[in-house]
């Protein structure tokens, strides 16, 4: 026999999140996480399924009916919306401007797509004439784009301009939109985006486990239409149809307490509403980004592609990154984060998500980063 | 604009779980779900997700460095199982005794094996000779079987008979242990089982939503060795390799409440010791058994291989068992479910899993049982 290891009782610190997520998680959503569980066929869980996927579409701002939260973290939801829509031998267009695209393509080729990029600089956007020279050279079948991109804090504008040349062509659309739902204008329906996922701990400030996703009519009856079978069982959505559509069949296990707390997150967001939500987290980040701006921390990302839920800062020439964020997690209990990928040591990711999106939090945050910013930190080599 | 849906305070009906699975939960692993987040990259997680490989190499009775949690339910870690070991071109061999090896031939196939079958009747185990003519006959690459069936309340002996056969084959094994870990005899090492999965919310009385899964070295060196790579890049366990072995490098965000919740739920499996544990499975389910004989129904798996876990009964002639099911859930709140599959209308299942492996529970299932028995129950035909 093994021995029992000896695990202390559970006592991580007190946090304040402000990196690209998690988010906090505000303390009624907490407190729906420990309501005891009922079966995950019971008939009060099917309602309450019912009541998530209609939260969700107000959310996305879709009547879409193939509207679930995928029993994963985000990349779950977002594997699921590539492996669905993707069948061997298609062609994929993802873009190059952050490191979300790369993930795109590493799950469109698994899929057994080929993958084509349309290229821009990390913190751009994507231009809609370089799309347009994309698909006229690639015809992709499927087109993947970051709407809200959390390694480059980049919002993608002009969405509509991207999903009407996808439609010129007949393809479909898929929108990351991770970082956006519920903090950043996102417009499902009235932009005409065939597939959009996202994850719970950014603007909608859930714990992660549950991840919404969204699908037309029409990417469904693609799904639903397919020559091969999705090749992930666990998130094939023509089997996620029969728990999620009229049958209530049996198919695996839904992460009952993350549905519940997505639920209670979403419930949050239909009482804010979707616009003032949206406005409070422009406005929130608009005074971290004033307050930065006072401070000598200059904003990353151009103000016509912003993305007031995930600022990116320049970090200045004679400051070693790394010191920065380690002094504000041990000395303040406060959460940033580095760059990713092209932008490694070039600037902090400071988020601004759903409950993190308060006045306090950014007064804090503004106060311990002057303090930690005046001690001398002088870069390591 | 679409409006706002109004949706009540969340208020589930307080159920006792005696089906197959969510069990009860404990209190204090209700309490560690609403434990506020830090994040997935948080120093003191990464100290965290130690503690949990520990306590989980524990109660699967294993040595093996690649011990970690799914982020997703019992099936995500099933199928991270066979995407991870099963490439393009292998011969699995699966068994037909329940629903579970079913859903071992589709996630196989999608993974790109050829499936070759075991065969014996729903409700009886494996013969180790008919596993031995499979391999002489098949020569497959991979061999998955069921340690617990819970489609039929059976309990596989001579694990170590079938591995043995395997081995002798080179061929890789894997054990789903969904319904046995943390409550039925399990030894991962000392039965020489290559790979193992399971699920949270049966005998660890966890909310689902990270599920754990074991591969020996021997697995390991396999997948990292693939020549292809994983058909899912969120199950890829050579990617997860860099979050959760020395690396330490952001993979995805793993569903750190869930993972938290966990850590509580092993940390009673320790502080019970697995072997009590295992112990009072056997006991408390004796006096299940014994008490559902005393009201005329009998158990419908043979005391040599039944499964404390999870106990089948067979459904009276008379009996509507639907109709049981019904009034148990509506007047009692409490939760068993129906036959799956093969047996569908011929059983009960009625879990006796961790926290719902109580004396309590069982008095109050017999008494509501008895009540609701006696009560004219017609079959609808």
């Amino acid at each position: 026999m093994l021995d029992a290891p000896e695990v202390e009782e559970l006592t991580p610190p007190v946090r304040t999140l402000m990196g690209p997520g998690p988010s906090d998680v505000h303390p009624r959503v907490l407190r729906a996480m420990g309501t005891p569980l009922v079966g995950h066929l019971d008939p009060t869980f099917i309602d309450l399924m019912d009541e998530v996927q209609e939260l969700l579409r107000y959310a996305f701002q879709t009547e879409n009916q193939w509207t679930i939260p995928i029993s994963g973290t985000g990349s779950a939801a977002m594997e699921a919306a590539f492996a669905n829509l993707v069948e061997p031998g298609d062609t994929v267009l993802v873009p190059t401007n952050g490191y979300f695209g790369y993930r795109m393509a590493s799950m469109a080729e698994r899929a057994g797509g080929s993958v084509v990029t349309v290229d821009a600089p990390w913190g751009k956007p994507l231009d809609p004439a370089d799309v347009q020279d994309a698909f006229d050279t690639h015809q992709p079948d499927v087109f993947g784009f970051v709407h809200a991109e959390t390694s480059t804090g980049v919002r993608q504008p002009n969405v509509s301009d991207l999903t009407a040349i996808a439609h010129a062509h007949d393809a479909f659309v898929i929108a990351d939109t991770v970082t956006s739902l519920g903090g950043v204008e996102l417009r499902v329906d009235a932009w005409d985006i065939d597939v959009a996922y996202s994850g719970g701990q950014k603007c909608l400030s859930c714990p992660p486990g549950a991840s919404p996703l969204t699908l037309s009519d029409r990417a469904m009856d693609r799904v639903l239409s397919r020559e091969n079978p999705v090749r992930s069982w666990y998130l094939d959505l023509s089997q996620l149809e029969g728990y999620w559509g009229d049958d209530r069949s049996y198919h695996h296990t839904a992460p009952i307490t993350n549905v519940y707390a997505l639920r209670e997150a979403l419930r949050l967001v239909a009482e804010e509403g979707i616009e003032a939500r949206w406005n409070r987290h422009r406005r929130v980040a608009q005074s971290l980004v004033d307050g930065l701006a006072d401070i000598g921390l200059e904003r990353y990302a151009d103000e016509e592609y912003w993305l007031p839920s995930l600022n990116t800062v320049s970090v200045p020439d004679h400051v070693d990154d790394g010191q920065i964020i380690d002094r504000l997690l041990n000395e303040y209990d406060l959460e940033i984060a580095g760059g990713l990928g092209d932008l490694a040591g070039d600037v902090f990711r400071i988020g601004c998500m759903g409950h993190s999106a308060r006045p306090a939090n950014v007064q804090y945050l503004l106060a311990a980063l002057d303090d930690t910013l005046e001690i001398e930190t002088p870069k390591t080599q």
